[in-house]
């Protein structure tokens, strides 16, 4: 598998698993079928259609629309096994650990890729990360899980985008940023979750 | 009346009765004169303006500011005589079920004219006609009514996009897909209202 | 100091005060450190992006992130401080009227600048300056402050736009108009406070 393939299953990985999220949000909040599906994919894909909105890009999934599927096909699994994995929210949450550093490593791609500083940069790997677990919790109106004390959902995206934002102040390639981003971002988050 | 009369008239139809349930959300929420105006316009351009911002086009309301004319009449009548409208809670969804299948047509058609493929024009056909009052509720701080279950808020919407999508594919011309897709958004949704 | 340079000035300073409340609103949510500069930044950028957004212009922020510099700096002082400047919460709505003062001009100014015509001028001023307060109290669960009753939030920013408005259509010089838009929405809402 080249680097750009794994690249891409990541991409699709990050997209399923954010959707489960939001498909588990939409079973607390007893929406149907469709409301299932649809606050699937606002969370799969509301944080990268905001940063593409401000970046004045095409969003992801309208030029790629296999991502509507991956968070549909996530949702109608949710929907036929909900009771089933509601009790395996601990191992979702892991999961969803590995889906915010895939989407922080995107989101300061793309800013990197358009050209952007450094500023920016940060703040577009936290908006890719974060904005769709947001807006999944304003519209199912619970209190938001990536502002909550004690998650550091944000702050392990920023963390990660920082490091991501140094190694390249220092001359790094961009895939070791990436990738670097990627893992300091898994590593808090995880360390976030394992110690409660 | 020609028929992009018709359709100019339908759509400030659809402008004004979605902004009498923003300006009635607006009346529970105790706002004042502005509040209603502000979620009156809110309700009625919000679905629109977001698929435009995420195709990249200008907003309706941008270059036709008689819709926030519209929109601004209609808050103004329900803060005259929201008592009244109230105990007409009911006839008013009709109305609503109207606006939707409306909204939903032009959300389809905006996004066939600008040349998306069928998974996008399914999105924004239920964009179109599910985001404003989703805005609306959120705002409010209410449960968002198309997502209730029971509803099937969305699920109509989804519905008649699909129609439309169907009939494209079977080459049916684009004012039947049109039409088909408001019809069988109207019946549903007409449909889940009289059955509760 | 030339004009430009104190417009200059005039806007970071509306950017710090917004970001005062954006973080005030994180320490009653007992968001985290990263959490306080998430809401302080949002409240600060939110409705000029929004407006840069609906207009097809690059937000602010992304041209001259100095404007995050000030947002995060807000947010680490109220983070520090929280506690003395909750007592003087009754201070910080005065600077408050004053941010939303300057925020409605710059609405103003900027979509003069893009040509539109007076009802999306109108728009664009109550847009930029107060949908950063409101978004600030959709993500922290609050009831949004620029909507509810007696505040008249809204109404001092509609006020003030329709003041540029009528000045500029009377032939009044773009400053003058600005000024007067300003002035007008300050004085209202220090009224609105003062009396209410």
């Amino acid at each position: 598998m080249t680097g750009a393939a794994l690249i891409g299953v990541l991409d699709y990985a990050a997209v399923a698993i954010f959707a489960l999220t939001g498909a588990l949000a939409a079973s607390r909040s007893q929406l149907d079928i469709v409301g299932f599906i649809f606050v699937a994919a606002l969370t799969a894909t509301g944080g990268g259609t905001l940063r593409d909105i401000i970046l004045d890009r095409v969003p992801l999934w309208v030029s790629d629309p296999a991502i509507l599927a991956v968070a549909t096909v996530a949702a109608v699994v949710v929907f036929l096994f909900a009771h089933r994995l509601e009790s395996r929210y601990r191992a979702l949450e892991w999961l969803d650990a590995v889906a915010l550093a895939i989407a922080v490593a995107a989101g300061v791609g793309v800013a990197l890729a358009a050209g952007m500083g450094w500023p920016v940069v940060l703040v577009m790997g936290m908006v890719t990360g974060c904005m769709g677990g947001l807006m999944r919790d304003v519209v199912c109106n619970e209190v938001p899980l990536v502002l909550k004390q004690g998650e550091l959902y944000v702050t392990c995206a920023f963390a990660g985008a920082l490091v991501a934002v140094g190694l390249l102040a220092l001359g790094a390639a961009g895939w070791i940023a990436l990738t670097a981003c990627a893992g300091v971002t898994l590593v808090l988050r995880a360390g976030s979750l394992a110690l409660g």
